[in-house]
Order: structure tokens, then sequence, then C-alpha cells
């Protein structure tokens, strides 16, 4: 996977006047995901780690629970105009034959059911949860607040970009041991915890994640379905995303700089 | 609709010390687009300006050209648990009894074709364009860069909670004339645009749109269908952004600060 990156001449006007110079893009490309070779859900990513991606992806959406779910995750032979495999179609024969049930592509579509509500939306992550977020990990204030540049060190390709979100897996005493970006928040985040899937180090009990990016309902329903307790985000939570970490019982931290941090919910994992 | 911000008590880390404080949260919440009370998609977005953002959304799918094309568009008597109704399912009947096409359902959830990929992306924007972008507006440097800080004025809700993109629409000498926010880049310039469709206002010929955020390949394509030639950016574009922009004679300006700005595309319609 050569396309994390693509360099382009743009036209640069600064304080310096006006000049011509080359610049580095993130890449990205659609991604279909097939189950059995129904189509599930096309995400703009950036190519790399698509195995992992849809590995996670799959997880929350609650289609796999682990690796041993999945028999075979292939790139389908689909050709762009040229006739050059994509690399853009991934198939997932899931273990046993067994088929995505029609529900399952509904509820990439959406809710068929009429009130659909932030309540139901976080009922639907209740009843998907397999794994207890307590006790979860004890983290110092010191801590939380070197989390995002430690990340950032990990985030070679934002450095080039500034395009590029990024997700980390945490121990308690900080050190970030797994990283992964992309265009996408959620892809990143999908891309850790697809990693971490594969690995079996699922539920997530004793780490933290951490997210370049603000903190959505989205990512809290990830953290969450991955039995992982605490989420650092460097940026602004949602209403949604609150409701839902304070149902689930998962310490949000968002806003996260190197001298302040806010906290949302379940404050006790925090000391100060 | 008074949803769009809530506010929460949270625990605050800082060099004062710990404290608990109010804050204001950017709201977010599903909400479910149906044609002709077939679900079409689901988009997180910040309640508000909803009617704008289905008429952004169907334009920017090719399910409607004009105002003219939507019949009706109001509430589904959804209601939520205690039986209120959720202002969450939006159901868009279509003059003239026309039902959804299956293949726009499809093309939601992603394309059928094996060889997805971004040409093929970029083609499928350039068979749904109706509008010429050229020759556009033409803007001087100046002009550009004091954009990001004109739309910032109008982003009241943005500098309270640090948690909404901010899209604006603005005439060639720097004046915005309208502005939306959303929790969603995508849905924040779908209001914008569906404004606009709704005052017959389209094609947005010699606009220019300023968003707060990245410019992703999917803000290209929507400002691109709305007929709009110049797309402002206060972050990063990505690399298919870039492309739709070149294949469309879109001008995609992008890290835009008050001193400088990088143009990746049709730089002929900003001026030294």
């Amino acid at each position: 996977m050569a396309r994390t990156l693509t360099r382009t001449r743009i036209r640069q006007y600064s304080a310096d006047g006006v000049r011509q110079r080359e610049d580095v893009l993130a890449a990205e490309e659609p991604l279909e995901i097939r189950v059995g070779g129904v189509a599930m859900a096309v995400t703009m990513r950036t190519p790399g780690h698509d195995i992992e991606l849809v590995h996670g992806f799959l997880h929350a959406e609650g289609v796999i629970r682990s690796a041993d779910d999945v028999a075979v995750a292939r790139y389908c032979e689909s050709v762009d105009a040229e006739g050059r495999n994509t690399y853009n179609v991934l198939d997932v024969r899931l273990s046993g034959g067994a088929q995505l049930a029609p529900e399952r592509v509904r509820t990439v579509l959406g809710t068929s059911a009429c009130g659909v509500c932030g309540t139901a939306a976080i009922e639907a992550v209740g009843r998907r949860s397999h794994y207890p977020l307590a006790p979860g990990p004890q983290l110092t204030a010191a801590t939380v607040m070197a989390l995002p540049d430690a990340l950032r060190v990990l985030q070679p390709q934002f450095s080039r970009t500034g395009g590029l979100h990024g997700c980390g897996l945490a121990r308690p005493d900080g050190t970030i041991e797994f990283a992964r970006e992309d265009i996408g928040r959620h892809n990143a985040m999908d891309k850790v915890i697809g990693a971490m899937l594969l690995g079996g180090r699922l539920p997530l009990t004793d780490s933290v994640l951490v997210t370049s990016s603000r903190a959505s309902f989205e990512l809290v329903q990830k953290a969450t379905l991955a039995g992982c307790a605490v989420l650092v985000a460097v940026s602004a939570p949602s209403s949604l995303a609150v409701e839902l970490a304070r149902s689930a019982d998962l310490t949000l931290v968002a806003f996260t700089r190197s001298h302040s941090f806010n906290i949302y919910s379940a404050a006790h994992r925090i000391a100060d």
C-alpha cells in the first residue's frame, strides 16, 4: 500500500509572495466492505491497513466478535478502467458460511423504526455490548495531558499533510503502544480496534483510546463495544457522545491540552 | 428547534486546579431521511434547519434539482419511549408522486459495481453535474484570506462549544451572505445549499463556498453539483478532493490563514 500519501504541485500565497511548490496530500479512496459477497458499506478512507479496518468496522457493527468469526478477508478482483486492481473492494467470508442478516444491511443505512433518537441509539449500543467497562484503568491527570503529544509523535503522515486523524491505544502509564492514521477519525479507530481484535486483545480492559479529533457518538460507541473504559479526545465532544459515555460508564475526556482537560463522565478513573 | 446546544456539568482540570463547571455541548442527534416513506439515509446532525438539510442532501444525491421537485417535506410522527415526537425523522414526498429509484437507495450504501475507485467516483459526479462552473467568480488574494474570519463571526455556536463546523456562502467581494453550523461539515454545507435551492438560487454561479473544516471529496462534490466554482477551506484537502476539483474546474483553496493559503486547482479565479 503505497497510496497513503500523494504529491501534487500547488500555488502558494504567503507574506513572501506567490510561488509554485510541491505539496503532500492525505490519500482518500472509497473502500467497499462486502460480507459474503454482499455490499454492506462504503467508507472514504486512507488506503492501508484495510484488513484491520474491516475487522474493526464489523466488530462495531456487531457482525463479528473475534477473529475466529472471519474465515477469510480478501480484496476482490475489482478493476478500474485500465484493468488495474483498485484494492478498494474487500470481501469478508464469515466462518461456517454465515451470511449477513438482512437487518444488518439496514443498520448501516439506519434504523428502520420510527422514533429514531439519541435514546434509541444509546439503547442499541447497550444491547450490543458484550464487555463490562468496570473497573477499567486508573490514570493521573499528568498522564492524560501528555497523551495528545505522545500520539502526535506516532502520526508521521499528519505532520506531512495536516489532513489525517490519529488514533492510539495507550497503557495507563501513558505509553502509546499502537497507533493508526486515517482521513476519517472513525476509520483510524476501526484500524486500531481491528488490529487488537486480530491479535486476540479484546476486550481492551486496561487500555485507553486516544483520538486526535473531536469525540462523536460513533467514537464512544466503538470504544464501548471494544470494552475500553477511557476515551481521551483532543477536541470537543458532542451531546450524544456524552450521553452514551455516561450511560455506559465510560470515562470521556475532551479538550485535552498540555495543561488542561475536561472530564465529561466517570471521573473516578482520573486521579488529581 | 431549541436543541442546537445542550448544557452539562463537567470536571475541569487546569493550572488553577480542579473545578466543577457548566459546559455547553454541540447537540448531535440522528436524522432519518425518507423519500416517499422509504428510509434513504441516517445522518448524525445538529438539530435545526432540517428542511434545508434534506433539500441540500437530496440535491447532492441527484434525487431533486429544484424546490419544485418536492411536494412536501415534513417530520413523521416518530415518538420516543415517552411518547414525545423526536423530530428526527423527515419524510419527503416528491412531486407527481415520483418514487425513489431503487438504485438511489443503493448509491447511499455505495456503488454496486466492482471497480469502485476514485476515478469512478469522479465520473459519477460528472454524470450528475447540470451546471457549468465556468467562468465563475474572480477573487483577490486579500478577499480569500479574510473569509475564515468573516465566517467565524457567523459561527456563534462554535464559539460556545468548539464542536460545530461552519459553512458560508460568500460574494466575490468577501461578504458572507448566509451561513449555517452543524456538527457534520457535510450537513452544514447541505443546509447552505438546501437553503439556496429553496430560494431558487441554484446554480451558485458567482458565489464562493467557505468551510471551517478540511476539504473532503464529499464537500467538493456538493459544491460542484450546486454549480459553485470556488471552495475555500480552512484546513487540509484530500487527494480525491483535489482530483475532483481539477476534473470539474473548481477552484479549491485550502489551509487558508489570515496571511497565506494554497490553491490546488483552477488558480485563474484568484488574482494576486
